[in-house]
């Protein structure tokens, strides 16, 4: 049942969600979608079209009312559902991921935590216990997660992926360089791609320099 | 002196790099267009024309030399430069990003580690002391780094922004949700949104299920 959205469209609606959620937490009820759109840096037109795509939240002469608003964007984002996910990789990386992200407030509930250094097996991350990689089998049996966050090197990753998909991985956060999408077309596959940020960042500059 | 390449090209050049520098430590010194395009999944129509844009590197019926495509690259992100670079916001992410990233190899120094929590200060971070962000001023002006990199919420940025880009910041790499590019037209800005890049996860989970 994917929906014919345009990537343009859902690159957008995580940044609408979270600043409809900061005007909520400001206790604000309505918003125009001019007003809308320059505190977001988008057209106002760009707003109403985006939103339309889902069906249009907005009143004429009323503006949108924030809450509804931010659930039914929250809705179709499905941040209000829970999935069980791992988290694979606790060097720094994934300790990082694991403390700073909200995760539950995402959609996500992250029940295992794993590495496949024997130093850290036991020691508790986000209030779970670090597990060694080898359970991996054992406990997406047990617990069938949906969601792996992979915070390790490209050749672990591409090592793991394939048992992943097959112990019912539907879906990746990929901290790696590994190509998940080009092998496993059928899971869906968000990639933050750190050291490739860094040389577009390089990139800008040298060609402001 | 920008030049006009598009973002798409400047998106993929990373991916190049990186995998021609797998190429090199792997001892192999030509590839043709066909083989560089069935593994990193673009057409071989499209590195050509991709690299064309540079120059283009390669000649007809011998492929392309990896370690003169590799440096033309490298030369073409800028990260066969160094620029002086701090990073601001030591906490879970900004100590993971400080530990993680191969700064150098990507053309920037670390030179000065900032946070506000006094806490931390005099803590080493990279074999950097940690400063507390009341000094950052006078660093700034002892030592004229021209990039920073901001581990820190939105309403730390948006306070500090100014003040980096009146200090002679000239590039961001932005892990807040400050638009730090709406407010400074003039400035390079890479942004890191983690929490978007989960929701689109989660939105690509939930248009599966």
């Amino acid at each position: 049942m994917e929906k014919q959205v345009s990537q343009s469209v859902i690159n957008r609606l995580p940044r609408y969600y979270r600043y409809l959620g900061e005007l909520l937490s400001n206790g604000i009820e309505r918003i125009s979608s001019k007003d809308l759109s320059e505190k977001m840096n988008v057209t106002a037109s760009q707003i109403r079209q985006d939103l339309n795509c889902f069906g249009g939240f907005g009143q004429q002469g009323y503006g949108y009312n924030i809450e509804s608003l931010y659930n039914e964007i929250g809705k179709i984002l499905g941040v209000n559902k829970t999935r069980n996910a791992i988290l694979i990789g606790a060097g720094n990386l994934g300790k990082a991921v694991a403390l700073h992200m909200s995760f539950e407030a995402r959609g996500f509930n992250i029940i295992g935590i794993f590495d496949k250094n024997k130093a850290l097996v036991g020691q508790l991350l986000r209030g779970l216990p670090i597990r060694h990689t080898d359970n991996l089998f054992d406990f997406c049996k047990d617990n069938s997660p949906t969601v792996a966050v992979l915070c390790i090197p490209s050749s672990a990753a591409e090592d793991l992926a394939p048992q992943l998909v097959e112990l019912g991985i539907k879906g990746f956060w990929n901290f790696s360089h590994y190509d998940i999408s080009a092998n496993y077309p059928d899971v869906a596959v968000e990639n933050v791609h750190l050291s490739d940020s860094l040389m577009k960042l390089s990139y800008h500059v040298s060609n402001m320099e």
